[in-house]
């Protein structure tokens, strides 16, 4: 079923707005899940859309939180997300970052009380209208395994940074710090496909092709894959961002980190509130004078891009083309919702009442 | 042969004192040079200092370097190195950024004009001491090719985070943006093996076993390997290291990164000033107590530790833990130097009539 951006954007609107979420909170949620939608990360989308009503209907989402910063220097603050919607959280903390970039040059936000806050990439892009570095991560539940364990530790913990450039597009990198996002496994789950070797690991550790190992005590494996090919910094990198998210701001971290799945008990013991992220924002002249930095960003994205290809490849991408390509497509064309989120969708509507498109 | 920290120490002294360096320009390089061999990074320590000597021949290196902040803000600066050591360079900006973060929570400088600063670990590291969380990078010239492309854009460009603990040692992540370092790579060469699958591809695109692939127009592959293990993710962290090391800074970047060894001609139309890097100090204070985010530091890292772990591994590691246990036995029994870097240590010395180790 192909949607228009402004048919999801009308009916996400209104269950932010039915599950008790403010004008204001709405709009900003609605903005930062339907980013996913437009940039191809359908993952992370409206099909998330019945997965935060049911975190609402356990009381694990406060719909009308109240946000606050708990803690702060001149280039640093803590926000309490008040268990309110990461998405609404994430662009509160977020903002703060840009505001302290304003004042001393950067600013460095810790958050602690939220839950899933959509994809990194969004928060991190606020940066860019300002002419500012963006930096956006988050912990999230455990389902990696660090390198030599066969105990799931991590999440997937992304990474996201945004770059300006002049004439060229933003420079834009979004990725989790696992060989492979969870949502690529759920898709191969779905058309009941194998997963390339190197993406899981079985309860035993060893790398299987069996996309549904995660039911059977498997785990995702960081970046690199094995020891051979440098998971170890793979499971460094997604350990940073699960440090920086949480343990900076009291949330909590590592393997008591929450579960975005409502069905899924919240782990025992849980050493801090909530999931945590850290956003960054520097101000770019700051360093240097931002049409310099701009232009050269330019030449770097150029010449990057024209950089001789292997046999097959047409060109050398730089990150954030392929998000930015699928948006341009699907603002003008629609964007794909896949028979199974339709009928979420619908039955998410029909709890409110609100009838899921005309 | 086994030689003392401070048979080496006395060495490298010596040495840098002989090209011109003051004394306490020399102190300070020796320690960050020899860090790396005391740590086990035996790519980066006195196995480099002839590479340095003939920089310095070259006139690339400038042993009385004016190192000055060119521009800052609370929390920002730029340092122009003025062509001097990296090893000199690099813990005088570290410095700034530490002293920055004193004032206004967090600092992060960017340096332009520089050379190889040894093993970013060492410079993130100087933040622990003052309850900080440390953070360094560099560029360096191109060896690695992008997602798709067979020409080399992109140097290993490391990250090194430092996290401090409570009662645990310290957290310290410091690894190559790629699959495998280029020491690893060069110690295959030596040994005349083959490398795994992966690290390398040939100069179609290929991954192949080659170890020495390089001289035949190959290149290093990113963390990931191949597209479908994540190679764009370890090609964005190594753009992200380019940018925030070079373009904030004004530095040479991309494939205009100047090269380490003096025989190889720097790049036409360099579009900055020598090699970057980027250094960030965040104080743990100016988000939480740092008794209580140390103290969580110790849980996560006791956690981790004691994860379960696959068969025939017995334990699993914390970043850092490889380097500081290395340090341990070497600090103790001497630091083991191989016969090819003894002659090349003892040519040095006789350039300037210094007797290598009587």
């Amino acid at each position: 079923m192909l949607l228009s951006y402004n048919q999801l954007y009308q009916f996400t609107y209104s269950i932010f707005k039915a599950v008790g979420c403010s004008d204001a909170h709405a709009s900003v949620a609605t903005k930062a899940l339907l980013a996913a939608d437009i940039r191809g990360i359908d993952s992370h989308g409206v099909a998330r859309l019945s997965g935060y009503v049911r975190l609402w209907e356990a009381a694990r989402i406060n719909a009308k939180p109240d946000i606050k910063i708990t803690h702060e220097t001149p280039s640093t603050a803590v926000v309490d997300g008040d268990s309110g919607l990461g998405l609404v959280v994430a662009p509160f903390a977020m903002q703060i970052a840009i505001d302290k970039a304003k004042t001393v040059g950067t600013g460095w936000v810790s958050v602690r009380n939220s839950n899933h806050f959509g994809i990194a990439g969004y928060h991190a892009m606020m940066a860019l209208e300002h002419d500012m570095i963006g930096i956006a991560m988050t912990n999230a539940s455990a389902l990696v395994a660090p390198t030599f364990s066969v105990e799931r530790m991590l999440g997937t913990n992304p990474i996201a940074v945004a770059i300006p450039a002049n004439e060229q597009p933003a420079f834009i990198a979004d990725f989790a710090t696992t060989t492979a996002a969870n949502g690529k496994l759920e898709i191969l789950q779905r058309k009941n496909e194998e997963a390339p070797l190197g993406w899981v690991q079985d309860k035993k550790g060893n790398t299987t092709a069996n996309a549904n190992i995660l039911k059977h005590g498997g785990a995702l494996l960081p970046l690199g894959s094995d020891r051979e090919h440098g998971s170890h910094k793979g499971y460094a990198l997604g350990s940073i961002v699960d440090i920086f998210s949480a343990i900076l701001s009291g949330a909590s971290y590592g393997p008591w980190a929450p579960p975005f799945p409502a069905y899924v008990p919240v782990p025992q013991n849980m050493p801090g509130a909530g999931l945590g992220h850290f956003f960054g924002a520097m101000r770019i002249d700051a360093f240097r004078p931002a049409n310099e930095f701009k232009q050269h960003m330019d030449n770097w994205i150029t010449r990057f891009r024209n950089a001789k290809t292997a046999d097959g490849y047409d060109r050398v991408l730089i990150p954030g083309d392929p998000e930015r390509e699928t948006e341009a497509i699907r603002m003008k064309e629609g964007i794909p919702v896949i028979d199974a989120v339709v009928d979420d969708l619908k039955n998410v509507g029909e709890k409110f009442g609100i009838k899921f498109i005309s």
